[in-house]
């Protein structure tokens, strides 16, 4: 179960990996060469409508790789999601893999990808952390065209009355761009519009994204970007994008990128790498789309939700299981023993120094999450990623712990022993047994609920707290969105990804909190009320040093310092 | 030489028109399988050092096509552009076309392409004009990265002392969105940045977009990235890219944007479509990679420039050739019956209306471009491209008055007749007889000259004004460019296109006139000084009714309403 991990970066195992013609995963996956629309040698996307006849009825089983609450060194989730698809394709499933694109802003600020780690990446890995096939491109396209004609719109006469100061939709870009969050656009007298206070989100952080990764089709997408809410008129309705008239046109700019991308595993494994919206503000899934074409083109397919299982799985269960036909099969709640330490109150710079006590103490936070797993009739599988300063002692004390509580559990050493190794075969054992064992699946609230009442069920069932407290904005939005018909909808919850509570600083399993609802926003083409708690940063900063002062570019035109 | 039109729009001819896979016209333009990166099934990349080996040493020849003084209806001179190469290639000769990308933004707003019309367009035009392949979403990524890296360095200490109201780079989108034209960024307290007033230009403005097309080849677009001036320090010291240690990152952000982009025309004749920048703030080119790429491959290489030739052909000539081995071997000179009337002082409504007399007053503009080219040592050959509602005896009129003017000049009836038809054999009859006789090409300025003495040279000897004129900033900024050692470099004029002088009133051959020159901006990392006369719009509106409002999808995922 030990392994000596390679010192290499993960952009030198990606790269000294071997890649093979995209072509011949297609064709081992059962995809028809007519289905794919090649990116390069290694990367395609899927015309979906040339699968029809290729593709059997019947879908393949959905495990979702969640985790504890994570910690700021990252818990591996989206290398355990390969690590484990790797393993189940070595236990002889036929197996494909559905992640979210990474998003280019914050790869150019913070070292760290989305693309896995070690021996348990998707490749290449190069590309798909760079411009990949230029979904987020387009997407950003379509908001920024949306915004542009809703300020045009004001600007030709505003026939629909739209409050220039109740406009809701940002523009967007891909890029960590402090100076943007607040801006004052509109500028320069008369002819060059009307002056308003406005900002920018990071793309992922938009509603296009989030309606891009839930829509089930073409047309799905199309209904869905003509239901969103733009902003309000001077008398206080809601304005969609379907009242300028523009979800033609926004579609027509996303026709291309919905298609699912495919991509491989340093071990081979298929891989739909596809959509990406933020984990707080949105559901924080790859599109259904790649999930959904996943499904009918193999027996299981390894998917994820982004933070902790009280945001990524909840939202997963309760928005993107709603909105289309993916409940999962299976639950991985992903923990490590530096996890369990920092919830157990070890100090950053102390992670490394075996502890078996703090262990203990921080597995609090682990018996929430695998709980919370169970109230939506899923039996959870932890999978415990091994880091290189883990101590047997420490992942002995986890496994008899879990035994002890009759959770089902495995060491998974998929980053030092990924691409097909052993390293994920006990994981993926106890994976295929809890698909053996199917639950019965079923959504944490009722749509029926108010909107008030599905978020004090959040909080009190999932979270552990005490209960809500709405600011007094809140109670008028909240007020707002029943009177709008939107009370039906789904929410989702923007709460730390650090901590149960909304204050990042409340590790393990805290008790007697409450949690602060300042906000709410309706996504009424996503599909869900976004409930803001605490402070949501929709567009992340540069630090001191960006990554971006270490990359270049070598002879041979292939990336340096990327990773 | 008469032709009916079919009555379809250029989307309809482009859709019904039989496409070729691109590893077939690749395989016929002598590139190998292993220097193409596919992006679906009509498009792909192309892998300059993979052709090295096979691409001979032999460059071919250029054929410039630029145009008299164009009018708001446009003269076509993209669809000549494809016509002629077509029809050169029906003569046996080894062909590649050379274009712009197009900018998707205008697409949004007004109605029209750039990938040529009726029978000489540019396949697949839908992708073309929408995303493409990424390039310009790329070069909007590197510089806004950029931007965001400026101002991040400003809020994490200065420590170059920028001022931050000396800042010349601005942010782009490539969307037509008149609100973003001026705005004030950085707002929201010591967290968010510092505050300063900034703006948006389109991405086709952008340096980056310049640099780009300039290149001639990786090293050296990081060499002029490295070069950009983004803004001055406290005490008015330049800060360049290089300053800031990200041209790595830069460069790395368009490594694959940067290898052109290979399609084909409805009559099969390979096309590099691969860069677009500005005509006015920028040279208005194709990439020099492309230009170069294709002269391996073909022994006649068409392109083209923007605008009419006192600004396309001018900027090619004095910019371009001088920073890559393009000199012209030929230049045509796109002509229409509408555009020569309209010159003449006929109304845009009365185009369509019979008038030889009209024809004969306008053609003084003609004159003046034709005999422009001559000073570049190179005899140019007339195309008057033919327009439905052209007359017999108008087109007459013209060939007589060329023909006693000494001028080879010929009617090209490439819209209705192009993809391989008869329509373009005159032209290239004539196009081919100048490249037998090829004169003797020559810059029209020394780079030893002033930069005031080499805008003195180029409103002299190619509008036809009197002199020119500088505003006081102006010659303040002309001392500070020659200080901070820039006054070696090319100029790149920024005027209307609409007439020969700064008043797009002025149309004709106008005499007795002064050239404003308002303001200068060096452009350090593409290599000129740019000189503004009278306003320039970098960043264009949206029309009263936007395109946009009319583009759909269909049920097969197609494209409705593009053009």
């Amino acid at each position: 179960m030990t392994s000596t991990h390679a010192p290499a970066s993960d952009l030198d195992i990606a790269r000294a990996a071997p890649i093979r013609p995209i072509e011949d995963i297609a064709a081992a996956a059962g995809i028809p060469a007519e289905a794919l629309e090649l990116y390069g040698r290694y990367k395609a996307k899927i015309d979906i409508a040339a699968l029809d006849s290729a593709a059997g009825t019947r879908l393949g089983k959905v495990v979702l790789v969640s985790a504890m609450s994570p910690t700021p060194a990252g818990e591996g989730k989206s290398t355990c999601t390969v690590g484990l698809a790797d393993s189940l394709a070595r236990a002889g499933q036929r197996v494909m893999i559905a992640l979210r694109e990474p998003s280019l802003g914050p790869i150019l600020g913070m070292k760290g990808g989305a693309t896995g780690g070690g021996y348990s990446q998707v490749l290449p890995m190069e590309d798909i952390n760079l411009h990949f096939t230029g979904d987020f491109h387009a997407i950003t396209s379509a908001n920024n065209t949306l915004m542009a004609l809703v300020d045009n719109h004001i600007y030709q006469g505003n026939a629909l009355g739209i409050d220039p100061r109740r406009i809701t939709v940002k523009r967007v870009l891909d890029v960590n761009d402090r100076a943007l969050r607040e801006v004052v656009i509109g500028l320069g007298g008369p002819t060059q519009g009307t002056p308003r206070q406005d900002g920018f989100d990071i793309t992922v952080a938009s509603e296009v994204m989030a309606v891009f990764c839930l829509a089930t089709g073409l047309q799905d997408l199309k209904k869905r970007l003509a239901a969103i809410t733009i902003g309000y008129t001077y008398d206080r309705k809601p304005v969609t994008v379907a009242d300028l008239r523009v979800e033609g046109a926004l579609t027509m700019l996303l026709k291309d990128a919905i298609k699912p991308n495919l991509v491989q595993s340093i071990a081979g494994t298929p891989a739909l790498v596809h959509g990406g919206p933020f984990a707080n503000i949105a559901h924080g899934c790859n599109s259904v789309i790649a999930t959904q074409t996943a499904r009918r083109l193999a027996d299981v397919v390894v998917t994820e939700a982004g933070f902790g299982a009280d945001l990524g799985a909840e939202k997963f269960m309760d928005i993107k299981a709603r909105y289309a036909d993916v409940a999962p099969d299976a639950v991985v709640v992903v923990a490590t023993i530096r996890a369990l330490k920092m919830h157990g109150g070890v100090a950053k710079e102390d992670l490394g120094k075996p502890d078996v006590a703090a262990v203990e103490a921080g597995v609090a936070n682990l018996r929430r999450h695998v709980h919370n797993v169970e109230k939506f009739g899923i039996t959870p599988v932890v999978a415990i990623n091994k880091f290189t300063t883990d101590t047997d002692e420490e992942l002995a004390w986890v496994l008899k712990w879990c035994a002890a509580e009759g959770i089902s559990a495995a060491v998974a050493d998929v980053w030092g022993e990924g691409g097909g190794g052993a390293g994920g075969d006990d994981l993926a054992a106890a994976v295929l047994a809890a698909l053996d064992a199917p639950g019965s699946f079923r959504h944490l609230y009722s749509l029926e609920l108010s909107v008030e009442e599905k978020i004090r069920t959040i909080v009190q069932e999932i979270y552990g707290a005490d209960g809500v407290d709405f600011s007094v904005p809140a109670l008028r939005r909240l007020a707002e969105i029943e009177a709008n018909g939107w009370g039906g909808l789904p929410v989702c919850m923007a709460k730390t990804q650090y901590s149960f509570s909304d204050d990042a600083t409340k590790l393990g399993a805290p008790k007697g909190f409450t949690i602060h609802v300042r906000d709410l926003i309706p996504k009424t083409g996503a599909g869900f009320i976004v409930a803001l708690t605490g402070a949501v940063m929709t567009m992340p900063g540069l630090p001191k040093e960006p990554a971006a002062l270490r990359m270049d570019v070598d002879d041979d035109g292939g990336a340096v310092g990327l990773f």
